[in-house]
């Protein structure tokens, strides 16, 4: 198919190798071009050749101006280390202990009373401003080896606080505002590639808008820099203000990362807003909480919620201001997603309203995809692949090839269900060049890719009629981004739930992610949704915690359920023991730990009902077990399930993994957790079209025999695109039966029923 | 050594066997005999022959009272099923739903309005008696198949609960009083051993001595048997009035079953007796617990500790009655531990008071055999072993040997530390005198249990001078009977924390039991302690749960570790989340989930803190370690536990499972579990040790260089007893130095390093 050689794909590209680069972009087709960090672009380069990509630093890299603005440095909360004070004496707290003089200093130029708090643990007191002093001190030795960072800068130090009469042995910590002497990403790059032996880089230090000074000269620079540079088509903004929290620690090592985190968009003028806005004002321990900051996990507190919004909308003001420039100047905006996105979520309500042209982010996963794919209020969006064009691939040895099938073997399951606009690669050119049989591959990829824009017809393929919604704290806003700590990297506590957002991201279904906060106010969310899915550990955002003491959103759920509706609880579901531990109440428990646990028909043995006889007698056979080995890999045991009513399908040392309930006309599915594979996607897949009482439908979007691999149908075509997720051969039947969508929107009677045998990661197009 | 053969023997008689019996009195020594359930004493048998036992069952047996007192039956709080009412119109609950109708009827005579209650369980919410109606119902179906019982009683019988007006969708229960027309113990019997095909049986319904005719009844009764059996010298009371909570199921299978609950000691007489003293009326949620009845792992309550100690007061009154009458005969009163020992708690502080002469119990573990030798308050106790005498195990290819083996292997361990003073068998001794292996090992065993007695020259071996306290919510009263649900059986979420006690048992350590509350009220209780160990899973009245919100307990502890303190954390120890969970308070949180984790230098990570970054070391070699293999058999994971300073010594999938800690002058160790082993309790005895500062005392009361293998030092008379624990072969030196308690209580200064070799499960005496 002559229109899969052109277009859809964006290629880094550098100087001095002119000829080459040329070469290949005409044979690969790219229609755009950029640069990576460190490289620059050619001069030949104009928007003639190709449409040309350049990053954008709004908030850093003009170290000029960051001498000019001292008073005007990003800032973030930190939290000292806990200290015990002695039994009798004061306490001192060096609050750098453990932080990286490189990245912070203690901001000791505020007014240090109103903005730091010293809390006593203990007993959950925060201390009154006169019963402890600071006192500003020099950098804190370096004891510990610490990589090459050169010399520290020359504002960098620590602060003592002085505790005169602390209660004996109680813990203590002190709260304080710090400001950011070096810019999070730009430390970490240097950091990861040695850029202290390069006498010519400069440690950068990030700038905060919200002081209008700087936010002037932002706006400035950007007109002079969108002047300077009349090649560019696509201002790559990487990214606008904020980082996300990224502290690292004494040794110069990772210390907290949170991708969410909102802990670096702070100030005493946005604080001093937000009090005019919002009617209270925020203290530190509103964004240290305690040291957990907020983390994604912990339940969602009114105020942090309250900071989200305020800092979103804005980011988003200011950001608008610099998309309009751009616009006005004849480019587009281009928004990474990561790095310094803090306030430019773009599933918030406020972003579509900014009027960015596109996003790009990195492609790790089907759910990253999928991610990115579904951002509403955009014209296109990019993915950009692994592997990058570094170093530690392309090297004697490496395997880019099998890496670059990975990646889209795993991205392709969420391109084909909703499809990234463009793709694209980053790194150096030059690198890849030197491996012909990997731009092979990228030819072939790219070639695919394109395909299921063009044989498709530009249609998506039709789903089931089953819609999902994904329920937790956090909704719409983080959609395809449950259970993330640090983007796409593996944690052992995650695993376990991150395989229900992979599976979703390439099955057939229409998904939607619902807060618990949309239910309480409006039920009518579930008027668009067939089966809802609950996934978490106990007291974390995505299982609820103490979202689930409200009966408001009990009932809803239950109604919902009752009358028809689909329940999936994954790990410990609406797990909430609220005041049952605390046995000083009168008021009765609810005598579950699962609060739905009526509609799934389990619950969680947490030592409180030892003393009742289980007989728990598995029925392994149902609709979906069906394509189940007699194993089923759930992860990490999440503690403990019992069943009350529900039919256990797997049962491992006493413990329910896997069960099924009927509650009124409704039914419920409990897992113990779903890691990713294919078979597991496949028990979803069925658990889904069980819930939603849609089992008879089954084949009616067409459906393979073999979980590896996968099928998707395009009605208005009357095509299938049927690929192996596998890195081995596969075998399978297609199988159709009262197709839905199809030619002329009927129903098809025939059956269908094809053998297909495919090679590892190989897809095909039928037409049928 | 002749003083080991004879005495401190009890066996079982039958009738049949004169003269073998006689014989294998005479050869074994034994110097007291019983009856066994279902076996009566041959009429030859008098008190010159040997001590006389006989069973006595106060409060049932006597159907003859059992008619002539229908309305004073024992009487149990049970609750129904948990029902969903409808979207509309009512809901009808049948309460004996699910429950044994041969065991239990509803209890309608009763003022039903005041002692019943109808809850909703997802508003919380007690219903006003107005709301529902009930109505008596004849026996249900039975759908099921049960086990032969024969016919219902002639009251079986149900009831129904109608909640006219319902809240559509939630969750309702009643809670209801029950009466049991069948004794548990003599059900459970019946059932076993299928008694209802012998048409003698009569089932046996239990009386409530709280009834004045009743009581009058029992008192009478005992005069008169005490009469009519002379030859008895020992009343084996088996046991008192109310039987511990357990419940059968509408197929006859053990539903709820709870060795320490209270829910059967229950009466309408006796709540009106406690509103009187205590000013408050308890109600039947007191008593159902929201469907946990209070089982021993629930944080304690207030009012279920009141009525703990309102039963045992009453209790003890009326056994004191009965055990004065028994000492008036001239009699010796025994107490069987189990069945009806309900308000009999012998470490609770009415027990001393009533003058019972010796305490009788089945020994399953060292802690059990313990848990009997320890009892403070009576003259003798004695340990009944396994096997019994039954066909289960005394048949063709059965093999008793071992099994007696093991029990005193077992046991011994207990035994050394803390002698019973009497051992005994039970059964049919005809079934064992088939098998003359087996009466040889008992010769040997029995001679062996006597020389701890008589070559200790009757004192106890030496202990370290590390004394060992055990901190839970219940302390004393529960002395060696943590983590217990159904007496000595296996249970998933116990074996993780049985390992504690039962190492505990048999180390050389004085070990006292320390409730959260006896801290709170008097923290000189840690006077007599240098090592304080909490060990189980979050929010069970084992760890503490809602008990270290109290700052004073955690100040007491801080202090007692600072100032050169002990403290051994397993599990989930000190965990409390509290308000930390529910983000609406303004109380700042603690930060950590494990209260003390200042003191342990570990923390849990609840998926609060994963976006913490962790680099834990590990140290393998510790003084704690050296006994233990690569491994550490923690047992069940408790969940991840991450290092805050501790040094790790063992660290599984990212969890620290086993690490140290100093804390000012104390130190600190935390273990994720510890399942009992040889090496397990070996890592124990050095964990305390270290903990507690006497690492360089290891030797002071001798040690071996193999955990199979134990010793015992006897100062006094300068003997060692050494044992071997496995069922192997061992080999192991003796070391001694620094030994504690010489002939004239001086230190010796030469070093002792004996070589031993000993069989599978031999023991030595040594003399040094």
């Amino acid at each position: 198919m002559t229109e899969n050689r052109a277009g859809r794909l964006t290629l880094p590209i550098e100087t001095g190798i002119d000829e080459e680069v040329r070469a290949l972009v005409e044979r690969l087709g790219a229609d755009a071009v950029r640069n990576s960090d460190g490289t620059s672009l050619p001069d030949w380069v104009d928007r003639g050749f190709a449409k040309v990509y350049s990053t954008y630093f709004p908030a850093r890299g003009d170290e000029e101006w960051a001498d000019m603005s001292a008073g005007e440095r990003i800032h973030q909360y930190l939290l000292s280390e806990r200290r015990t004070a002695p039994p009798s004496g004061p306490l001192v707290i060096d609050v750098m202990e453990g932080w990286f003089q490189a990245q912070f200093r203690p901001d000791t130029d505020c007014e240090v009373k109103r903005w730091w708090q010293v809390i006593d643990r203990t007993a959950g007191r925060v201390l009154d401003p006169e019963e402890w002093e600071v006192e500003t001190a020099g950098p804190r030795p370096l004891v510990d080896p610490v990589p090459l960072v050169g010399p520290l800068p020359a504002d960098a130090g620590s602060a003592l606080v002085t505790i005169a009469h602390p209660e004996a042995l109680h813990v203590y910590t002190v709260s304080f505002l710090a400001v950011q002497i070096w810019d999070s990403t730009q430390m970490y790059n240097y950091l990861t590639n040695d850029w202290a032996l390069d006498p010519s880089r400069v440690k950068e230090r990030p700038y905060d808008v919200e002081y209008p000074r700087t936010w002037a000269h932002v706006k400035d620079a950007l007109a002079i820099w969108l002047k300077r540079n009349p090649h560019v088509d696509v201002v790559r903004f990487t990214t606008f203000f904020y980082h996300f929290t990224l502290a690292f620690d004494s040794r110069g090592r990772e210390r907290y990362v949170d991708w969410f985190g909102y802990s670096a968009s702070v100030s005493v003028p946005a604080m001093e807003a937000f009090e005019k806005e919002y009617g209270y004002a925020l203290t530190a321990e509103d964004f240290v909480d305690a040291g957990w900051y907020n983390s994604p996990f912990r339940p969602l507190s009114p105020r942090f919620r309250d900071w989200i919004d305020f800092t979103s909308r804005r980011v988003a003001d200011k950001a608008k201001t610099l998309v309009d420039m751009t616009h006005e100047a004849g480019r587009e905006a281009m928004m990474f997603l990561g790095d310094n996105w803090i306030g430019m979520e773009p599933y918030g309500k406020h972003f579509p309203g900014i009027g960015m042209d596109a996003v790009v982010g990195s492609v790790g996963s089907a759910a990253t995809c999928r991610m990115i794919a579904d951002i509403p209020g955009v014209r296109y969006t990019e993915g950009r692949f692994l592997p990058y064009f570094f170093p530690d691939v392309f090297r004697e040895g490496g395997n880019p090839v099998a890496e670059a099938e990975e990646s889209w073997r795993t991205a392709r399951r969420a391109i084909v269900r909703k499809p990234l606009d463009r793709i694209g690669y980053g790194g150096y050119l030059s690198l890849a060049l030197k491996f012909p049989d990997f731009i092979d591959r990228v030819e072939a990829i790219v070639a695919e890719f394109r395909s299921l824009h063009s044989a498709s017809g530009g249609q998506l393929p039709a789903n089931t009629r089953v819609r999902v919604g994904v329920l937790n704290a956090w909704g719409s806003l983080r959609t395809w981004q449950t259970h993330m700590v640090a983007h796409a990297l593996w944690y052992k506590q995650i695993h376990t739930y991150l395989g229900v957002i992979e599976s979703l991201a390439g099955l057939p279904f229409s998904v939607e992610f619902i807060s618990f906060e949309d239910l309480e106010s409006d039920a009518s969310a579930l008027d668009r949704i067939d089966v809802l899915i609950n996934a978490g550990a106990a007291n974390t955002s995505f299982s609820g915690g103490p979202a689930w003491a409200s009966e408001k959103l009990q009932h809803t759920i239950r109604e919902f359920v009752w009358n028809g509706g689909g329940f999936i609880g994954i790990g410990e579901p609406t797990a909430w023991i609220g005041e049952a531990a605390d046995r000083g109440s009168t008021t009765p428990a609810s005598g579950t730990v699962f609060t739905l646990s009526d509609v799934l028909g389990v619950d969680r043995e947490i030592s409180w009902s030892l003393s009742t006889d289980r007989y728990p007698e598995v029925s392994p056979e149902h609709f979906i077990t069906e394509d189940l080995g007699e194993e089923f890999a759930s992860g990490e045991d999440p503690g403990d399930v019992v069943a009350l009513g529900a039919r256990i399908h797997r049962l491992e040392k006493g413990s329910v993994r896997l069960a099924t309930h009927e509650y009124g006309a409704g039914r419920a599915v409990y897992m113990a957790g779903l890691t990713w594979s294919a078979v597991n996607s496949r028990l979803l897949h069925r658990a889904l079209m069980w819930a939603g009482g849609a089992e008879d439908e089954w084949e009616s979007v067409l459906i393979t025999t073999n979980p590896q691999v996968e099928v998707a149908w395009y009605p208005q075509v009357r095509r299938a695109f049927v690929y192996n997720d596998s890195d081995e051969p596969q075998e399978a039947r297609i199988l159709g039966s009262g197709l839905v969508g199809g030619a002329e929107g009927a129903q098809d009677e025939a059956r269908i029923d094809i053998a297909v045998s495919l090679g590892a990661g190989e897809s095909s197009w039928l037409d049928l």
